[in-house]
């Protein structure tokens, strides 16, 4: 496995489902899942996806600046960095951010996100 | 133990460690323990702790922000994901950055950096 590969895979569909599809992030995670936004902390597919799908707007679109990842320790585990900016429809100023991903094999040959944080960063 | 004291601990010792004395940061790297920093990465104690101390910069402050933290799932590992900004000395404006550590206990009680990656927030 090259976790360069992993990541890289990983970053375009995460964010190319949460533009386009947000409801079916929730397949992304699992019930030992984390998720903390700005903040917040909530675990399991059902609390995230509730999460994911209620942030105060819809249209959104994500660009990516940067992408680092590390092979995490545990067994096929892969960290991915992630640093873009966000652009909210009907706001002139894109949004600046840094999220990160742990992600976990799964049984059926792809993975899926233990920890996810996420913050914006404000200038 | 409470991941947050953990992180929150981690985090004061290692920026003002950076900021007084960082060749001593060499002491929370193992021989795994991998650092991507702004893109480039290195592995082990000693490649680590030259590129800390090769920084081309000698006086700077770290001023946190925010700081998160989960469990990472390897047993009593931390994920700590942390925000703020960096004051070189001589430049007028503080650099914003974002970084994560993946901590991982010793069996002396403590604790050692497994995963490291530090990327600038360019505005």
């Amino acid at each position: 496995m090259d976790p360069d590969a992993v990541a890289r895979a990983f970053v375009e569909h995460y964010y190319c489902t949460f533009d386009t599809n947000r409801a079916a992030l929730g397949g992304l995670y699992q019930d030992n899942s984390m998720l903390s936004f700005e903040g917040a902390k909530t675990q399991g597919t059902a609390a995230i996806s509730e999460k994911l799908t209620g942030l105060p707007f819809q249209q959104c679109q994500h660009n990516i600046s940067t992408i680092d990842c590390q092979p995490s320790g545990l067994a096929g585990g892969v960290l991915v960095f992630v640093s873009g900016s966000l652009q909210l429809s009907g706001e002139q100023h894109a949004l600046k951010f840094s999220q990160m991903f742990h992600l976990i094999p799964t049984a059926q040959g792809s993975f899926y996100v233990l920890n996810d944080i996420f913050r914006l960063n404000y200038a």
